[in-house]
């Protein structure tokens, strides 16, 4: 069992078939940034046609069951989520109604403020605001995963002490590997995985120590010392693979409707665009190097099953159903 | 087996007690009248309140397996449906949205030309629109029932004749009995019946010979003549029943947002608001009455069991998966 708890590709037959060369049977895919609800069920209806057109590469997936399925069938199962509340605007409500049509990710916030906590490029980080708690509730309630990978510090760890439920970082990596905005602290990372929560180890080059150029040894013995402190089973993937997108999407990401300027973001004025990813992973065809790796520093082939999927498979199990 | 295949109350606590009093196991409940997509999913949102707030009385049904199992826990099933197609907007994408979020059944139109096809108050009736065939495909790919209870007569036989799936009156009476704008001509119910389709019996007292005044034996004798028209098989009820609305909820139902100044629809200056039911049947809690009265007109048992809901159960299985 594979699993990549994030990518946000530009989809097309061609991603769909390299699901399928690389063997990944679910990926949790980034339906909205900045969308708000109505906009949201655009990209669904989109992901509805994808489904239809292509049904015999890949199917959505309301379940963990739906994804034992999806692989029985030859077919790569796909998961909703949404990397900002915009999707919800001000209406808790809708955290049902987003869930009933399949959402199982919600990021709290992405880098800025939202109406439920903060981001990890706000100045001041105050944690859970009243509509959060509340949400936060809601989500616990229906079976929607809270995924704090592009928030703030305190908000982080107000989140994993709020939730009755273990909550996710979907996709970042550790800050004692690389000190980046988006990496996590230990003290985060801990309370995380002492909470039943998992991360979702990115690969995107500017979460990676020395960037595009990050070595496979250098990202497999940072998860080995993630393994250390989080234990091994509350660990995986969310490459945040972007293949094929425009940087006219970067800046959406990074910019959306919040700004008239420009904002960089983890980029530059001088690297604007989306950064090439390390050889070792094009895209999903490489995934096999990625498991070598596991290997090659000293992880059991059972362990790197759980990590290049089967955990987050075990995780989805409990995670995706009303409380 | 009880389900009454449309009602629109001014849903309470109230009413879920007065289903339950009545043994109505499922109600076909109008979601939308004029609403776009985004206000109703805001009532979907109430419903959801409701789901949660009465959760040991109602429970929302997807499928006729619903049904049942709500009947096994002691509570009422729920089925949402439109009146109009407002909700999908100009959008074909919607249907597969809407039906997902368990909208089992919509109108084509409701009084008015529709983008779809021409309700029963227009002039000039032109059939399916090209929008229409389309949709219409759609709503047979998902399973979402073809209603056609506000439409003109040749866009209802227009439907029937294009429709893969069987299609529904939810809730009209024979124009053979009364001639009202609302009711259906013997063509259209031949035609129906033909094709595997159902005709719900309404109650509300414009579609009845004599108005308020009508005799249960009037209302059951004009059963056993459409019985003999399409077929024991394919009728049920559909009872339009609009429990403790205000005046102002039958004024939105026809004058929506279509038009600066008052249309009566069935109605009249001199009686403009929602007419007395009849006094055999008040409420929910008068359907041992009704089953009483087709007993009297000469059905037995068996047939009055589907009648009251058998045959709808029937209908459900099929028609609301996918093709």
């Amino acid at each position: 069992m594979r699993i990549d708890c994030l990518q946000y590709c530009q989809w097309s037959p061609k991603i769909f078939q390299q699901w399928a060369d690389g063997g990944v049977d679910a990926v949790h895919v980034t339906i909205a940034y900045h969308e708000n609800f109505r906009e949201t069920v655009i990209n669904i209806e989109k992901w509805n046609r994808w489904f239809e057109d292509y049904s015999d590469r890949i199917v959505q997936a309301f379940s963990a069951e739906d994804i034992i399925a999806a692989k029985a069938s030859g077919r790569t199962a796909v998961i909703y989520g949404l990397q900002n509340p915009s999707p919800i605007e001000d209406d808790i409500g809708l955290v049902e109604v987003l869930h009933r049509l399949g959402v199982r990710f919600m990021q709290l916030t992405y880098n800025n403020q939202s109406l439920l906590a903060t981001g990890c490029y706000e100045d001041d980080d105050t944690g859970l605001t009243r509509m959060g708690k509340e949400v936060v509730r809601e989500m616990n309630r229906v079976g929607l995963v809270v995924d704090m990978s592009h928030s703030a510090e305190a908000s982080t760890l107000a989140a994993i002490a709020f939730s009755d439920r273990p909550i996710v970082i979907s996709h970042a990596n550790p800050a004692f590997w690389h000190a980046a905005k988006r990496n996590k602290s230990d003290s985060v990372l801990k309370a995380l995985a002492e909470t039943g929560g998992m991360l979702g180890f990115s690969l995107y080059p500017h979460h990676l120590k020395d960037g595009s150029a990050c070595t496979l040894d250098s990202f497999c013995e940072m998860i080995a010392r993630t393994a250390d402190l989080m234990g091994v089973d509350q660990i995986g993937f969310g490459t945040d693979l972007c293949q094929d997108q425009p940087d006219s999407v970067v800046e959406w990401m990074r910019v959306g409707r919040w700004t008239k300027t420009i904002d960089y973001g983890e980029g530059s004025a001088s690297q604007a665009g989306f950064p090439p990813m390390p050889d070792w992973f094009r895209d999903n065809r490489d995934w096999d190097n990625v498991a070598k790796g596991l290997r090659q520093v000293g992880f059991s082939d059972q362990d790197t099953k759980k990590i290049c999927g089967e955990n987050w498979l075990r995780f989805y199990k409990n995670a995706f159903i009303a409380a």
